[in-house]
């Protein structure tokens, strides 16, 4: 014996995410198992209401409550500015950040040639469309700072060139509170090349 | 806007789960989000049948599905032979490892003076009165080996004498395939000490 199949159900199912190994979704399922009215059928209860009510936004990818989402209907954002993230916990991780006062639009995704993620399977056609509509004045590219978010906003820029519209794209250096000592050697050529009066 | 309350609260929740922080609880829940069919409401499912499904054994503390539990009904198990261990998570890590053919008895803790655990928050009352009724020839004492697993297993052998039963407790030394130049002092030592014939 293991423990019962459904707790060994439950621990493979909660192995499954990420940043748990099989050790501490063991450690996770007994740890419910001691407090079944505290937090077990709480979570129960939290995945299943949210798992009916957050869907993704038909315009931008955001997951919400509401489609199109709270972003997108929100009147008081630029809709001039338009930013574009590779998921939603970028959107999110912007937000929470209080950065970026426009629209976005979620890629699902960033082109890589090793996960065999082509152009087909991100939602760049709905970001072409929401330019083409005219009201949108600058696109950022908000892209990860890796060969696969730079292939993506190479490939980004020429599709939206033809548009007209402004593209820029987050600067790289040396992030708040970062040791020169501690850095890759391409943060710092990357500081170092965008370099700009003190 | 950090993403929407539901959500917001799933994370809270994942994030008291062992071994997750806020972060890996957000990003926990986006991949949740991302397969609501695929693993969000299996994962609800799971949590609530299980439950209900499972509870602890009133004989031996064990957490299971029937009650008294599969190890405590088991008639080929020795029942002569009672490991002691503080908490169900061990007890599983016991029999993963076939090793132990007898029966169980979880403490449910270690005493702890830091943590304010005295003898009467362990289940040492139901401990002596299985071994008053008899049948127990041995108690083997399968705690941590730290500072409160000492501590817990010198208390349980003081109470245990007047009963007459052998008290035995886990061998200390170097783990299987481990290398002397990791060990701390406090293993070295102690397999030292308890060095036998090669």
């Amino acid at each position: 014996m293991r423990g019962p199949d459904q707790v060994e159900r439950l621990v493979a199912m909660l192995a499954r995410l990420p940043g748990m190994g099989r050790r501490s979704a063991r450690r996770a399922a007994l740890k419910l198992l001691q407090d079944p009215g505290g937090l077990m059928l709480p979570l129960a209860q939290s995945l299943r209401e949210t798992a009916e009510a957050v869907r993704p936004c038909r315009v931008c990818g955001n997951l919400d409550t509401q489609d199109p989402c709270r972003i997108c209907t929100d009147p008081l954002r630029e809709q001039e500015v338009l930013c574009v993230v590779e998921g939603v916990s970028d959107l999110w991780a912007l937000e929470r950040a209080h950065v970026h006062r426009g629209l976005y639009q979620v890629m699902g995704g960033v082109l890589s040639a090793l996960a065999g993620v082509g152009p087909e399977d991100l939602r760049i056609a709905a970001l072409l469309e929401r330019v083409a509509a005219g009201e949108v004045r600058e696109v950022i590219l908000a892209l990860p700072a890796t060969v696969d978010g730079a292939t993506t906003a190479h490939y980004l820029t020429d599709r939206l060139r033809p548009t007209g519209v402004a593209v820029t794209q987050l600067a790289q250096g040396v992030p708040m509170g970062g040791a020169l000592d501690v850095m890759d050697d391409g943060t710092l050529a990357a500081a170092l090349k965008a370099r700009r009066p003190a």
